[in-house]
Order: C-alpha cells, then structure tokens, then sequence
C-alpha cells in the first residue's frame, strides 16, 4: 500500500550546512519509508507505482514542535501585551472554556482542520488541563491524519480558580491519559506538560518526573521566555541556579525521556550547556517572541553549538500555524540579532532554517523530517508555477522563494504523512 | 458614475489614536469622494446606488508609501546580505536589465498586476534609471487603476557600468518625463527620485532641487538606512552634520514640495527634528529593515512626535507587496523595540498601525486613507468569513483578526480608488 515512487523537484536538508536539490528527481518509498532519494529512477523501483509530481517542489513535511490547541481560536487577537500579562487577559479565559466539551468539539474542529490543510505532518500540542477535551483533542489528532504528541496540561497553582488542579487531580489525569490512550492511535500519543513552573508545585513536576520515568513517555513545557517569568521562577525556586535546573531537579529536562522546551530566548551559558548535555529540544517560535514582545532568541548561537532546535508556530502567541511563516521569521530576526545583539553573531541561512523546520524538529518523533534511507516518508509537494517570474530560476532559488513568498498554504497540493497520502 | 452609497461593517482611523467601527455602516460617496460616514442611511442619500456589502470588513485602501518596482521580479530571494551588499549583488544587476524594454514589460507587467490585486490603492514607487522603461511602467500603472507617483531614478556616482548616468542624462531624463507626461494620465505622476546620497553628486541633487521647485514635483529617496551607509554618506559629505541634511541642502528634504523618505531607522534627533520642521513623510518599511538586516527603526517615537508616517513594502528588500503584512510587521517590531532597544516605549497599537497604513502615507497624495468628509473615496472590501471563529466578535476585533491573519489578498472581494471599483 505505502510503497511507491515520487516524482518531482525535490529538496532538503540532511545537515543544517547543505541544501541538497535535485531537480527531475525521485524518492522511493516502501513501507511508508524511504528507500533512496536520487537523481534517476532505480531499476529495481520501476515495477512501483509512480506519484507524478514532475515540475513540482517537494519537501519534507513540516514539523511544529511547539502550539497550543485551545488558543487557536483567538489567534490574531490580543497581541498588545507581554506574556504574563497576555497569559491573564487572553490565555487563561479562553483555556477555561474546554471544560464544556460542545465547545471543544467546535474549537478543535478548526484547530485540526487548519493542521490537516497546512504544511505541518508533525507537531507537539499542548492542550487544555480539561481531561475529556484532551482526549477529544487526540481524537480529532487522530482523525486529522497528522503525527502528533498531544499533552493534558497541568497546572495546580498561581493559576485563576477555572482553571487550577488540585496536585492530586492534576497527576491523576496525567495519569488517566497515558493509561486510556495506551495503543489507542497509530499516529497520536501523549505527551507530559506542565505548563511552565510558575504554575506547578514542586511536588506536582517530581510526581510528572517521576511518571515519564516510569511510562517512558516525553515532556514538554516552557522555558526562558520572558525576563519576568525568569525573575518569578527565580522567587518561587530559590535553591536552583536558572530556570531549567528546575525541571532537571525533577527528571523532566530530558534525563529519562525526550524533552522540549518552548523559547529559550533568555538561556544563560548554563541553561544552554544543560540542554546540550541532555539533548533538550528547543523550540524556536519566532512570531511569538515578536507578538508577546519576549525578545530575540539566540538561535544561531544554539545551531552553531550543536543544540537540538525545531520550530514552533505557539499559537496563539503566533498568529499562524504556517511553518513557512516561523522559517521566513526566524531569518528575520537573526538578522535584527546581529543588527542588536551581537554583531558578531552569524544570520540563519535558508538551509539551516529549512533543516530546523524539517529535520531539526523531526527528530523529535525518530527519523523524521528528512528524505534519507530509513526516514518515515513525509511530504509536501508545493505548485509554485503560480508565483511568476520573468526568467529562469535555480531550483534552491524556487524553494527558497516559495519559502518566503507563500506562507503554507499557496501551492500546497499534495501531503504525506507516513507513506499516506492525507491531502 | 461615481455616485454611490457603500454598505459595510466599516472601520478606519481618523487620528491614529481612535480606530472608527461602524457596524452595518454606510458610507456616501458623491463624484468618487465621501460625503458622509454614518450608522444609518440618510434620507438624502436614498436615491443612490447601493453597493452592498452587508457583513464584510470596509477599510480605507491601503497606501505603499515605498515600493521598487524593477525588484520585484526576485523578491524572496537574496535575503543574506546587508544594505550595500545586497545592492550591488542584488539590486543593481536586476534593475540593469531594464534598458531591455521587453524585459521591463515582461517584469512590469507582473507587478503592476500584483498591486492590482493587492489591497493597495496608492503607491510611491521607484523605478530604474531607464527613461523608456519607467514611462512604460507609468502606462502600466495608469492601466491598474492604483493612483501612483511613479520616480525614474537618478544615480550618477558609485553605480556600476551598466547602472549610472552622468549627470546631466539623469538630469535631462528626469526634467523630459515630468514634461512627456504632464497631463497624460489621471492616476500617475512623476516623482523626483535620487537614489540615495551615495549614488548622486552634489551637482545632480542641486540641479534636481532646482527642478523640484521650478515643476513643483514631491520627491522620495533613502534616508539612514543602515549604519554603513550612513558612514559612507558621512564621508561623501563631510560639510554636512547628518544624512538628512544633505538632501536639505539641495531643497529635496521637503522645503519645497512633499517628500518621502524610507526607512529613517537610525536618524538622530537632529535629522528627526528637522522631518518633523519640514514635513518629511517616513515611509516604515519593516520587512526590509529585517531581510536587509538594518535594524528597528523607532517609529512610535516618531508617531509620539507628530511626525508623518507610513508604510511601505520595499519590495523587493521586502518580499511582500501586502501593507496588511507591513501593518503586522510594524506592530511585531515596535515590540522588540521595546525590549531590546529602549525599555521606555510603547509599542504600537493597532489603530496606530492602521492609520499609518492608511491615512498616514494617505495625505502624501492628498486627501486620502480616510472615510472622513472630503476624502477622495478608496476602499477595499474583506470577506473574514472564511476564517473560522467558534464564539463572536466585534468588529474591532475582526479588522484586527482580518490584519493579522489575512495577508492583503485572502478575502479581498474589492477595490475602489477615487469612487471607481477597479476590483
């Protein structure tokens, strides 16, 4: 069933340094993963059936490792005040709604259709702390067709009373998911989520720590985002150095279980040595950092030392859930860094925005977000003949363009995910 | 023939600190210019036709206040280097291919057509130093039905062979199409337009100057870009205290007629306070300040000061002709302003960031980019139904939504410029 040929000009990242683009070229597929990505048809492939997409720029599925369901449905609005701030007025009123499951129904709806029709083949969710919603969340994961992780946010204080867990609650419901879900989907699965310290108790992440030990299951959560959350963190946990020692304290900074962490804008030297040692993903959302006016992260400086960097649209802190648009922002604000910053400091490149919106993130799920032998087989084919140009463009040119110029719905016209063909 | 009333769920910025939302509104339009804005249809107003619009969002159309359009052809493409590099690898060798007249109408042809369907109505736009390809560009816009000032530009200094006049071509050129075009069309005029400091001698800005005033023709050039250019500026003119004044000495900073300049990301407070003595229109070109990595220019400064703002996309330092893009880039920025550069200032605010894209670069042409009495009638016509929302919204908040998420050309269902609909 998932095993055949794609045809078309093809283009991606094995390494954050090269851009491989080969045009007229072909992947093939068994078994939902690749075989051989080359230049010509193999002979031993040619009794597969051909997906045709000659002409048309394909990639590796995108990868979101980082967005929030329940706050899709205000994104666009509301981007007018910092993140604890914005966390009180927009965040938490709207997350309190997913106790009633009629609305979750309907908000989730679009959430997941709008994942279904973007670019993305991977992402990690957050959900609400409502159980039932999270699972009607991974439902609709499910149904979509899109990889996920999808995690029951605790939070069992400094959180408005609609929506605060007892300790107990917040555990058990942790808990409650991984049991109820255990092979219940062949592509979603739970993921741990304190929300971010400030609102988890230390007993709370030692229990969370504790029980992605024992279930094996990854963890996800904020970090360093914003200079007066470090400071609050910093009052709440005054026995550990920085941020990210907290969540090491209590096994849930990639010691035992993969881990990532949303923003690192403000990781000091040992918050950054910590997530190499442990192999911490971070995720990079840069219309976020810009919209709840966090700052610009050091994402060159995180590539350049060999740190695990993915991107993430963070709804609604982002406004779109278009990977496209987090690889062109990421650029942009490596630039504004160097401008600002550090002048010392190097601008991504195409090929290393492509690698972490792809592989980078990819990685996160196993051998994901690349078109190398042993990959699980996502796609994106893109029609860019609908951006004209008066003369002959290189292949890297025409993905760079359509990169930059289409956000990720124009010219989306085929999806795989898996060896499936979803859109 | 341009005498109707135009029902719609209306918004628009009068002052930038008051955003007008008028719910099932009307707006009278008599001979292409409004009469009256207002909740309720008049009596006077009842024999009009009726263009109806019932629940779709009305903005005044939107002004690009800096647009090049030779660049447009590689827009998305080339964005790894700083100002001057990327002028000379960039810029120069795509705007010499203009002197081919087949080429200019290939490649012009594609971008008038875009600003055709984009939400702009007005633009100031730069050409290339090519006298018959920037009249046929002049013809080309004239056809969009978007009311433009349309500069052939002059560069007689520190261009390459195949993109530099002496000075009295460019001269010459530029005085014989403000001649060869007086009176041929109802929507374009000419635009005095030296590149920048660097590329024009004394002589050439004094002889232009002259000429500004004698025709009374507005200008446009680049002002503070970037901190290398204003060095290279600094050493070209060693007689004069800051960039600004340069263009000041030779009558092209406003003294005589309208003048726009971009960018104004470094300018200090000397130069600021002389734009705001002369008038000077800022056209805010963000996407360019990032991609081109010159750095956050400080724009809620300057609309605190009461000087005159507006948008522009700089194409193709930009890679978007969308000013809803511009708007929202505007407002991300103002919010890294803040947080890296000075802690003091205030980030923009959405009716702020309206009003510049509309009303703000507006009054370079006049009166236009409002819906107040006497403004010559410009609007565009957004259909949001087709973003999902699960629970209601006021109209603020789905211009706002509409902004953020739209981009300028989702949603667009039309366009009037001076009371005629040319989408």
């Amino acid at each position: 069933m998932n095993s055949f040929v794609l045809h078309g000009d093809i283009c991606f990242c094995p390494t954050p340094k090269r851009l491989l683009a080969i045009e007229d070229g072909y992947v093939v597929v068994r078994d939902g993963v690749t075989e051989l990505c080359c230049g010509a048809l193999p002979d031993t492939a040619k009794e597969l059936p051909l997906h045709d997409y000659r002409s048309k720029l394909v990639f590796p599925g995108m990868v979101d490792l980082h967005v929030h369901a329940p706050q899709y449905a205000f994104r666009g609005l509301g981007a007018d005040m910092e993140l604890l701030e914005w966390l009180r007025h927009y965040a938490f009123p709207e997350e309190a709604k997913y106790g009633d499951l009629r609305y979750a129904d309907k908000a989730y709806s679009m959430f997941t259709g709008a994942l279904k029709n973007s670019a993305t083949t991977r992402a990690v969710i957050f959900g609400s702390l409502h159980h039932d919603a999270t699972k009607l969340l991974m439902d609709k994961m499910e149904d979509s067709g899109v990889v996920s992780y999808v995690g029951k946010v605790n939070m069992d204080r400094n959180s408005p009373d609609n929506l605060c867990e007892t300790t107990e609650e917040s555990y058990r419901s942790a808990e409650r998911i991984i049991r109820e879900t255990a092979g219940k989907y062949r592509n979603t699965k739970p993921i741990l989520t304190p929300r971010f310290v400030p609102s988890c108790t230390d007993e709370l992440l030692n229990r969370l720590g504790r029980l992605a030990e024992k279930e094996d299951v990854p963890v996800q959560s904020h970090l360093s985002e914003n200079p007066e959350e470090i400071k609050w963190v910093a009052r709440l946990c005054p026995d550990s150095r920085f941020y990210g020692e907290v969540y090491d304290k209590y096994g849930l900074f990639g010691s035992s279980t993969p881990t990532v962490m949303a923003h690192c804008v403000f990781s000091g030297d040992e918050e950054i040595a910590l997530m190499k040692e442990r192999g911490v993903y971070i995720a990079h959302c840069p219309a976020s950092n810009m919209n709840v006016g966090s700052g610009i992260a050091p994402i060159s400086r995180y590539m350049r030392e060999g740190l695990s960097v993915g991107l993430g649209s963070d709804i609604a802190g982002g406004q779109s859930e278009s990977i496209f648009t987090a690889m062109v922002e990421a650029m942009q604000l490596s630039r504004l860094y160097r401008r600002h910053i550090d002048g010392e400091s190097t601008p991504l490149t195409f090929a290393q925005t492509l690698y972490m919106a792809t592989k980078g993130g990819g990685q996160f799920f196993g051998k994901a977000g690349s078109f190398e032998r042993g990959y699980e087989f996502d796609a994106i084919v893109i029609d860019d003949s609908t951006l004209p140009h008066p003369q002959p463009l290189t292949l890297a040119q025409r993905a760079e363009r359509a990169v930059w110029l289409s956000g990720d719905k124009t010219g989306l016209i085929a999806k795989y995910v898996r060896g499936n063909r979803i859109l």
